[in-house]
């Protein structure tokens, strides 16, 4: 059979590791295919030492290898949003297929450039998206194809997981570690995409899509980041035998599909309380399967290139075998408009840490504001503090409580006297079964 | 588009499952493929009170389901090797493709099975065959098409895994246990298959065929059980920072394949350690990627039913539209004949327990037969016992040795006067990097 003909777009850390994959393990995918994928075009602005090229046709013009005409899949991984977009749209255009791992894209533009594809009878693939090089993509599209799934949990960004564990493990500050994960090149100079959570957010949108069989709605997510998180609420939730992590958190409720990314409570003991590092990790129950869990590296050029390279071999796999790849791009062939609950409108835990003046009946004070609200409590934990005059922590574990309610307490207990501190509050998943 | 229609062989756990699924979700999976899929006929000797067959086809004779001509997917769930095999072959010749959840059918007679249905143009899948309703064969063979595959360990029994579990957690005698296991229905009257290390052997050499492209080689498969294990090995390995897992582990070396089931023990903060009861969970390593991990049920009627229909989903997304699946059998095109290693000539680090006689100079003795066969030691504990004329126990932890050095010297250790007992060896491996 005739080789597979790869134009690469993009020649940064993901590109080289593409790059590298291919070359490296050409024999291993051709037996794994039955036909050789041939690096046909490369597309980069400069040259990337990590990567020979010397064999390869380099253009500097990325949109030359879209209209390359020996090109059968254009793989862009050029990043960002708008000189992306024009490009995978151009390649669609040419009758190309296309792999990316651009979450930004394809969570901001994917309808668009699905229904583009559609019409242009080619795929666009995109498992590198979510998850680094974890095959989660394909396990919703097709692995669960069976299950009605009920609820997505999943640590999707490794430089937030990165900076939590080593709170957690060296009782370290949040700028601390941050500044350490800069050094290292774990997190960028502007780090507000990683550690606000617009990189999960982006990437909890696909995870829910594909899901539930919905439209791609990046901006209805709602995301809060991790730098209020303090040394001591890790330690406060490790004495009452949870973790904090960062998740990406999307459910089916009655009243619409919840779509969240924010610092959560998790019980220690399940496993995924205990995916520390740059690992990722989505926990994904089905109706029939119940919980399954998928590890594995998050980021980097090989583990991000192993997942391009997964796609190029499904394309390679049926490419002048059949019309189009059987799967369809969001796993379903018709998407549904379920709403998208609002955030005020779902039921979570709480933990709460309210720095209080020690005043007698401060904690019946506001004990009674939360059973007011219909909030009831699951453990209360008051410190002493040895010192004149510093404020003393209550920390508060609630039962599930509809997040509006939880918003009214909040508002009254604040304005108690007694309450001199912003309120720190973060929400707590039993992650049931898993 | 026309429906796809499916032929059930066999009722039982998993037929239920199965049935249940594709009439619960039906609405679900058709929104996923774009055609119904219908049940056509059941074969099966007796009717499953879980499953309302009223709206369908019975026969008792399940062969009726492999020559029906309305049938395009054979589905086989009735287990066992011999008649199975005669099933499966008879629903080839008829053109039909199959899905099997069947581990022992793919692992003794596989080979000649992807033959015949190369031959006939007709697919065989058995995503359920596997680790239950993890979709670990699609992972394989396809979502980390890109690496060369390194190793892979797996909890692939989930019988084995509970009675471990509970050992651990509660100090309890395998026996004990295994009846417990058996009363709550999750070991067979007759437990061989099970904690002997057979099922989980079924498993492993499919596992490595579609890891490395080699034939399938059940009767390669190096396999110890569990039912040697003590509450005291679980304690001592605990106190020196391991937990013991059965595993099934394979890994290309230098001079081959490995291929073996065995009782290991695991660094406790691996996330595969914290894999506990009846769930599975398969570690990969890949060169590209680094270390994946795939954690759900490895049993039970709609988690390996979940698997069942992922397969029927696959096959229903191309009937009609392509000759083949995209996939091969194995995931590789061609296999190779890469030797598989004997367990003489693997290189593994070792937990040893040697019961003496309490005299001065026996540890002395002992790790001067290990260090004249080149066999280094990383800790030893050695535990006081205060009962007149008990046996002391002496553990030992090894680094990396050659099997073979460390039979020679188990023999001459075992052969000394003090050595009264016979000496538990239990591998260890450290699982790197995952």
């Amino acid at each position: 059979m005739k080789s597979v003909n790869v134009g690469l777009a993009g020649l940064g850390t993901v590109g080289s590791g593409t790059f590298n994959i291919l070359t490296r393990n050409a024999t291993e995918i051709e037996r794994r295919v039955g036909r050789s994928i041939h690096i046909s075009q490369i597309g980069a602005r400069r040259d990337n030492p990590a990567c020979d090229t010397s064999q390869h046709q380099v253009t500097r013009d990325i949109f030359d290898v879209a209209k390359n005409p020996d090109v059968d899949i254009l793989v862009e991984l050029i990043g960002g949003t708008s000189v992306a977009k024009e490009l995978v749209l151009s390649a669609i255009e040419n009758g190309k297929h296309v792999v990316t791992a651009n979450k930004a894209l394809i969570a901001e533009h994917g309808n668009e450039i699905f229904s583009a594809a559609a019409s242009k009878g080619v795929n666009v693939l995109y498992e590198a998206a979510v998850a680094g090089g974890i095959p989660i993509i394909k396990a919703l599209r097709e692995g669960l194809a069976a299950n009605r799934i009920e609820w997505i949990a999943g640590i999707i960004n490794g430089t937030g997981n990165f900076i939590l564990t080593e709170m957690q493990e060296k009782g370290r500050e949040f700028s601390d570690v941050l500044s350490e994960a800069q050094d290292l090149g774990y997190a960028e100079a502007d780090p507000t995409f990683d550690v606000e959570g617009i990189d999960a957010a982006h990437k909890l949108t696909i995870i829910a899509s594909i899901a539930f069989g919905i439209p791609l709605q990046f901006d209805a997510v709602f995301t809060e980041g991790i730098s209020k998180i303090t040394p001591a609420d890790i330690e406060y939730a490790d004495q009452l035998g949870y973790r904090i992590k960062h998740l990406g958190l999307t459910r089916r409720s009655a009243g619409g599909i919840e779509l969240r990314v924010h610092p959560t409570l998790i019980p220690k003991n399940r496993l995924i309380a205990n995916v520390n590092g740059v690992m990722n990790a989505v926990l994904v129950k089905g109706d029939a399967v119940g919980p399954t869990l998928y590890y594995g590296a998050g980021a980097g050029d090989e583990a991000t290139g192993s997942a391009v390279v997964a796609d190029i071999v499904d394309l390679a796999r049926i490419l002048g075998c059949a019309q189009d790849h059987n799967v369809p791009a969001l796993g379903f062939v018709k998407t549904e408009n379920t709403p998208i609950l609002s955030v005020d409108l779902i039921y979570t835990c709480y933990y709460l840490r309210i720095e209080v003046q020690e005043r007698p009946g401060v904690l019946a004070e506001i004990t009674k504001i939360l059973s007011e609200q219909n909030i009831s409590i699951e453990a209360v934990l008051q410190k002493e503090v040895h010192q004149e005059g510093r404020l003393i922590p209550i920390i508060i574990l609630t039962h599930r409580v509809l997040e509006k309610d939880m918003n009214d307490a909040i508002s009254k207990i604040q304005a108690l006297d007694e309450v001199e501190q912003e309120i720190t509050r973060i929400r707590l998943e039993h992650l049931d079964a898993g």
